[in-house]
């Protein structure tokens, strides 16, 4: 099977999608299909294989290569004689932040029936928004640590106590993100989180805590559904991950070796995965990143399109792909009808 | 001001949703812009404004207007020489249902940088799936009644007492939706509810309480947000609305009486409305529909686009709409950079 890879995107991570796509590259082989780039005016471009390095996007000379539309089915090109289909294959969407994991893109390749591997709009919705994961996650049972919603209207923290992380609610990749130490820095942090978004949520912060990465996707097995799991890994410590060194996180494609931890706990992180997984995320690879804390099992976050799809987690990653893109969830199927009208005519005797 | 009208959509809803553009003709009166039609195949049609009747719909012959098709900036249609734009108005999106209320068509017009007023991705979300509007209610201190989420894998009750009420979680105007009695009568309900989505709400059921309806939205008066609300209607009672009934509810244009409550009463549902519209629905007209029981307000259900837009529950809602296309949401402005690229490129030597 063949991917198309679909990335870029109006985001404050479009360079890493980049950077992503082009580790993606690497890891699907020959199983690369098209690569298809969305730039900052929301036009994509059908990028060659050979030019898919880095500088052609921060340099613009992707504008050189050709426009691409999308209409239904299919991404189409203009020619002479009116619009040409792009031979499509499985799209991978690759857009991290704004535009891919907010639901944005995720709505339009359903709209175009265009089949995809990511989240869907309401799974986006969920895991974008860190105000929503906490009651996502509540509802399904999954423990997440204390926090609080701050918003311009209603700044103050009530029971939080000190350290507590900040985050704008909207943002991956550590963007405005600040750990408050003490009250007098809690200004700053709030400016800082307040310039990206509205809505702020305020965590506990715990330093030194175990955290632990597992990605993972819904498969069928003939009737059955059954999980592919990625190697647990425990990532290395910082009190908190830079942006060029998630930046870097992006472009891996070595493989890394499995945290040194109990069967009971890769169980229990496994079991919390599904949780959140089941009924919800469908169609897309995703990745949780876990604490433990007294052998408690806490959600960090969800991951709907992890930096270059959590590759060098999975030991063959292009069969998960696979077996993902044969079970892609199938819309409740709707049958527009005209019921009500046609008997208000009927009655009408029209 | 002139507004376009969008409707139809790949709903239950979608017939519907053409009764409410032909209601809405009436009242927006020289006010109306164009009216676009999204088909049962998610093709868009410009609709003359003196065909809007529903025969045109169900008979098909819509297909013999001009079909166009979304592009960055207006809809456009084919031309010999390529493609023209639509002189464009303010949207109204007038899709109930899927398409229009579950993000889809909110995160397309939006892709394609087309103002409209309607619910924005994530206020969809939260309203359009009834299990996320039970956590969205309750972060932000709205009651709503006790309820439990089936599932199949998790198909039992496990603390509600009968009777309750079984909803399909995403869709609306009662479709799917029954009362539950006693125990036997479960299996019949869950049935009837699972042939529409794979997630249940079940809620304790009480006949009799007080219901509210309130609409409105978030306008600009100065620099000052101000709440334009509408008139508080009691719907009239019924055990629950068929979808006949709520077929002939999406049509109505006349003016209704304010409900006979106190100040107090009022006041509280107006301040429930403002705890959920209030950065969520920045964008929309919405009416919330509210229980009161021993005089505590339950939200209902949110609906972000109601049928006709209420409104006939408004003195003068073209003047209301005016105000709020004025005031749409921005979204945070994304600079897409190419710092850690160009580092790397400068640290490289290239």
């Amino acid at each position: 099977m063949k991917f198309d890879v679909l990335f870029g995107g109006v985001s404050f991570e479009h360079e890493i999608s980049i950077v992503s796509a082009v580790a993606l590259k690497k890891v699907l082989g020959e199983n690369v299909g098209n690569f298809i780039f969305l730039d900052s005016s929301h036009r994509f471009y059908l990028i060659p294989s050979d030019s898919m390095k880095s500088k052609l996007f921060s340099s613009g000379d992707y504008k050189k290569c050709t426009e691409i539309f999308l209409q239904r089915g299919a991404f189409v090109k203009k020619t002479f004689f009116g619009f040409k289909p792009i031979m499509p294959h499985m799209i991978i969407s690759l857009i991290h932040g704004a535009d891919g994991e907010d639901g944005s893109v995720s709505a339009l390749l359903d709209f175009y029936h265009l089949p995809f591997i990511g989240p869907r709009i309401e799974s986006s919705v969920m895991s974008f928004n860190k105000a929503f994961t906490k009651i996502f996650a509540a509802q399904r049972g999954v423990k997440m640590l204390d926090y609080e919603i701050l918003t311009r209207a209603n700044p103050h923290l009530k029971h939080l106590t000190y350290p507590i992380i900040l985050k704008p609610a909207r943002l991956g990749s550590s963007i405005g993100v600040s750990v408050v130490n003490e009250e007098k820095e809690l200004d700053y942090g709030r400016d800082l989180a307040f310039e990206y978004d509205d809505i702020i949520v305020a965590e506990s912060f715990k330093s030194g805590v175990k955290e632990y990465n597992l990605a993972g996707c819904k498969v069928k097995n003939g009737s059955q559904n059954e999980y592919r799991f990625s190697i647990i890994e425990e990532p290395s410590k910082k009190e908190l991950l830079d942006f060029e060194r998630k930046y870097l996180d992006f472009s891996r494609t070595a493989q890394v070796v499995q945290a040194d931890i109990s069967l009971t706990l890769a169980a229990k992180l496994q079991e919390n995965f599904i949780k959140l997984y089941e009924n919800a995320f469908e169609g897309a690879l995703i990745r949780c990143d876990f604490f433990v804390i007294d052998d408690e099992v806490y959600l960090n976050e969800i991951n709907p399109i992890p930096g270059s799809m959590a590759n060098y987690l999975f030991e063959d990653f292009v069969s998960v792909l696979t077996e993902l893109a044969c079970n892609l969830p199938k819309k409740h199927s709707i049958k527009v009808s005209y019921k009500y009208i046609e008997q208000i005519h009927y009655a009408k005797g029209k």
